[in-house]
């Protein structure tokens, strides 16, 4: 897989609010995988467009998940989102978790669930974490295929 | 995760040609995620509908695809299936594979082509490899939810 840059249609691509599905590993080493929501947040926006180090998955997850145990334990996380329209296009990206941050005041999830649903997110009455995510490689299928 | 009698909602959302990404792991212990077709075959016809005990996901992919020597080293795969007309309803399955077998004449990728597309699958001049799945446990949100 690629390292960098990140080809601008991938970029592109991922910083729209499209399904996604993510994987972590059980400490027992079993994967499982979830729908989410997640962003793709530039690292500092004074970086120009087409350089893509330094941008980073962010993922918010209930304060409760057993995937927050994982995680602590097992870093390495996959995201596969799918185009709207022909899922047969895809991208996956592979990368880790460097920071685990509560989402105060529930900010984080409020950015997200705008970005997916145009407004805040609607349950206020259970903590959030945020998960920050290194973008390490990434592969495009159909419309936005990359070198095998 | 429950683990049996499959709830037969779950089990016929299962039946339905939705999107699906599968999880396996490296061997160096690294998630990977890729959407992929797939299918929910009955081991056994005569069994009663509400039973899924025996039920296999049959998964197929190229044979030169890296993800099969994953398979081999780590067997245990997690699948995510989307609703498609409302991602948040979704279903995961954990289970492993038991049976990597070559798909002679490729009748088991036509089988899920049709299913998914109506037609044959339309790439004819590459080996490809059938992956026969337990379903070990599964966890439904949405309007699929199961019990937390």
């Amino acid at each position: 897989m690629p390292h960098s840059p990140m080809p601008t249609a991938i970029r592109e691509f991922l910083t729209l609010p499209n399904p996604a599905v993510m994987a972590t590993v059980r400490k027992d080493g079993q994967p499982v995988t979830v729908a989410t929501w997640y962003m793709l947040v530039e690292a500092s926006r004074t970086r120009p467009p087409s350089d893509s180090d330094g941008a980073e998955l962010l993922l918010n997850l209930d304060a409760g998940r057993a995937r927050l145990a994982h995680l602590r334990t097992e870093p390495r996380i996959s995201l596969t989102v799918l185009a709207g329209d022909d899922w047969y296009s895809h991208v996956s990206v592979q990368g880790q978790v460097t920071r685990l941050v509560d989402d105060e005041g529930l900010a984080d999830i409020d950015r997200i669930s705008t970005h997916y649903t145009g407004h805040a997110y609607r349950v206020r009455d259970r903590p959030r974490v945020s998960a920050w995510c290194t973008v390490e490689s990434w592969h495009g299928w159909g419309s936005l295929k990359t070198a095998d």
